[in-house]
């Protein structure tokens, strides 16, 4: 505590005392209050100055961040060019609480359970936070009975893993899926979601991008055929999913000593995930002789080719791959596999980034029947943008400088010259934000005109109102365009006219050379 | 489990062992296959009706909710509203997390600590979801050492209270906060701050309404004018807020009762609370025998009076009422304290609703220093609008049909009038979607035209492109309004053109009639 502190308590002290002993004395209460009054501004110094310094270290929770306002700004960009794609597509926006009752995650995730939060229990239910937002969709699938549905829904999810934070994982963080609840034909729906995917892709311009595509029956059968025993597709497929960070020869090794495949169906999986194509590849497929052989990669085959025929009416068969080595981690994929990935690596200043897969889904047809009691089923296909991903490269770019952005959308801001004019500017900005104008001012009264015009140049604000004292008297104010400092008298009761006028022609030469 | 199940069961058991009784035989690798093949069909038929139906009650946590389609439409039409307006005051976006370090909200809510929700510790850290966002506020400005910010944030926050959900109170809610930090001159960014709430009232037309104004320096003045010991300020303080609900006789008892205020002081305080005006009751009471002696007090009122000359500046005095009855319960406020009150109640259906409090706030100059180590001050004033309970008046007028909402924006389906036309309409879909038209198609291959004329009407599509077999073979397809009935036709390749047309010429009609 520091010296003027014990001061102002020693001084309290006494202060006290004394009024103690006026009232002991039955002194007469004008005189007490006074010295009360006295004792109460010293102790309204120390609730300033003494309110408990903190004593733990000040951040934010792990693996969690606080978003700047220049974070947010390019958040709330990306996310408003992906829901203009979902609307495109007429897809509905859902919300559903942070937790969840923790019964309703339980048997989701596999091994994965283990990253789930749980609330403490405080009496009452038991709870656990959101770990994504599929299975709380099942679960409102089923609970309000609806059949069909295409949603999208945007919000935080929660995981207790040890992220790389640096490349944008975290445990909290973004979500932001699009989903097709209903019982229709093949490949249909699957097929827009992919359109989604492209459309969000090139609108992000992001890079070049690739969409791999995939079948869980076709790895199924693709496994069957290869003599792996049928409990161990899952496993397996868990382990070809990691064929896009790790070289074959790892890859098989974990199947070999790890999930215990013989070293002959190791090489059979191994030549057939090297595969990748289109529709020839398909076509060939379905002559090989053990995969023809097998009613599930058929199943597969023939899905892929009824779906890469909807993508070329889609007019996207050239962003799409089918590459049998795409499987996907989750458990609950029943039919199409897809991933988009970029296919070169992202400058950010001088250095490169490579950022790999940036959204990824698939058909799920068995999850919404979990949560039935009757177990009846709502087949779903959906995709997942990978948010956080777009937002770190976009954060490294503007580290880098090779973006800006303004975090604010202020249009005009009232200055003054000299003194004494905070009346007339709280004037001024009345009429301009009662006219819709995005206006701002110093809180200040007396604020210097070289701060003021500073805040415009820092902030990208275009326009200022400058008044003066000459200028009011002859009824005008100065309008100021902060970038060529060029100055224009304007009459006081034309101002909201002439700022609009101005505003419009600003944002006509931004979006014509944007 | 039913019969079929049971069936099944019986018929993989008996293939299982028919597998096995091949292998121990050693048969042809070929013939075992192929009755492997036939277990893991029946196999995957179970997997498919047999995932572990779930037992517990399907619902979401006490107190919480699912958004629908029509309750999100409404919420981001609010929020959609207000954020214009603080953008319109050049606020900027902020985000943090969920949870906070629990230490961080320690000591900040006094009674109100225990709705804290906390998380589970599994290990590490010891955090709890947030409270409110002003203190997650406080905590980032200190953290990051950030002497001025005029942000917003929107976003839940989360309370373990027995809440009335019927009034649109819930234990995960939305809060929606704007605030103003930083060392300027006496009430300039507090006058901005009732501004803006008025701004958001008349943009969200919810009501009449009356902004009640009051000051903490002015109630610690009067209650010490009155002779409310300083101890019993705060507890006090709590009971004058009940006042907008209980009858002052109420309020007195439980000051008398459980305050241990005495009965003199109680019935001096009465005839205080029971005062409001305007400027000319700020001059009454600065002449006022035991408040005029009083140095908080005679602050408090210097305060008000400012505050109603800047209000009168910015053209809102006449929604502002200076209120002595008005407290808010938050124990940090320091400064001016107000309020937004609908004055009459709204018409819901045949029945009217008592809404009250809409917006409320004030300044609180001591927060953000309790989390610096060297007690560093940044004083901050802010308003947090209830969005909640302007999402439950719109949501009854839903439900008793006062207002509608379109939960989609798709403005053209594509729908097909015949069998097999599922790749034209995907092909058109594609054109369209290119060109950023908002349009939808069935997922299924031949749907009927009713189906798909009664899918527009549900919706509110405007526009459907009706594909049929003769008008195709001459090169052209029918537009119909979907209200009016009336269809043209117009050929395929100027479809784009067309429909872009017709789109803009709708929004012109919506938007001049709106």
């Amino acid at each position: 505590m520091a010296d003027n502190q014990e001061t102002l308590l020693l001084k309290i002290k006494e202060q006290g005392d004394l009024v103690r002993k006026l009232k002991a004395a039955k002194e007469s209460g004008e005189k007490i209050q006074e010295e009360v009054a006295k004792l109460l501004a010293l102790k309204a110094q120390i609730k300033t100055e003494d309110a408990t310094p903190q004593k733990f270290s000040l951040k934010t929770a792990k693996g969690t961040r606080d978003y700047n306002p220049q974070q947010m700004t390019l958040r709330n960009g990306v996310l408003e060019k992906i829901i203009a794609v979902f609307k495109r597509h007429g897809a509905e926006c859902i919300d559903t609480p942070v937790f969840e009752l923790k019964d309703v995650l339980t048997g989701k995730y596999g091994e994965d359970s283990k990253l789930i939060y749980d609330l403490k229990d405080q009496g009452g239910e038991i709870l656990s936070l959101r770990y994504d937002l599929t299975v709380p969709l099942a679960r409102y699938l089923a609970m309000n009975k609806i059949n069909t549905l295409k949603r999208y829904h945007i919000a935080k999810v929660y995981r207790r893993d040890n992220p790389a934070m640096t490349r944008g994982r975290y445990r909290e963080f973004y979500q932001c899926d699009f989903d097709i609840a209903g019982q229709y034909d093949p490949m249909v729906p699957d097929a827009e979601c992919l359109k989604v995917v492209t459309e969000i892709m090139d609108s992000l311009e992001i890079g070049q991008y690739v969409l791999k595509i995939n079948h869980r029956r076709l790895l199924d059968g693709m496994f069957e055929a290869c003599g792996v025993p049928d409990d161990k597709f899952r496993p397996t497929c868990s382990t070809v999913d990691k064929l896009d960070k790790s070289p074959w020869e790892e890859v098989r090794t974990e199947m070999i000593n790890e999930k215990g495949i013989t070293p002959e169906a190791a090489d059979r999986i191994g030549e057939y995930v090297r595969l990748n194509g289109g529709v020839e590849l398909v076509d060939q497929l379905l002559k090989d002789e053990k995969l023809s052989k097998t009613k599930a990669a058929v199943e597969g085959l023939q899905g892929i080719k009824l779906l890469l025929e909807y993508c070329e009416l889609f007019g996207i068969k050239n962003k799409i791959l089918f590459d049998l080595s795409l499987a996907r981690g989750l458990d609950y994929y029943t039919g199409v596999i897809y991933e988009a990935v970029l296919t070169q690596p992202i400058k950010i200043g001088n250095e490169e980034q490579t950022v790999g897969s940036i959204a990824g889904g698939g058909r799920y047809d068995n999850l919404v029947g979990m949560f039935d009691s009757k177990n009846k089923q709502v087949p779903c296909v959906g995709v997942s943008i990978g948010v956080e991903r777009v937002f770190s490269v976009l954060e490294a770019k503007l580290a880098a400088g090779d973006i800006s952005v303004r975090t604010n959308e202020i249009d005009v801001y009232v200055a003054s010259a000299q003194k004494n004019f905070l009346e007339e500017r709280m004037k001024i900005c009345t009429d301009l934000w009662n006219a819709g104008i995005k206006t701002e001012q110093s809180y200040k009264k007396n604020p210097k005109m070289l701060t003021q015009l500073q805040h415009c140049e820092e902030n990208g604000i275009p326009l200022a109102v400058v008044l003066g004292e000459s200028e009011l008297k002859r009824g005008v104010v100065k309008v100021r365009n902060i970038k060529t400092r060029q100055e224009d008298e304007v009459p006081r009761e034309n101002l909201v006219q002439d700022l609009l006028a101005r505003i419009a022609e600003l944002n006509v030469k931004e979006n014509g050379t944007a």
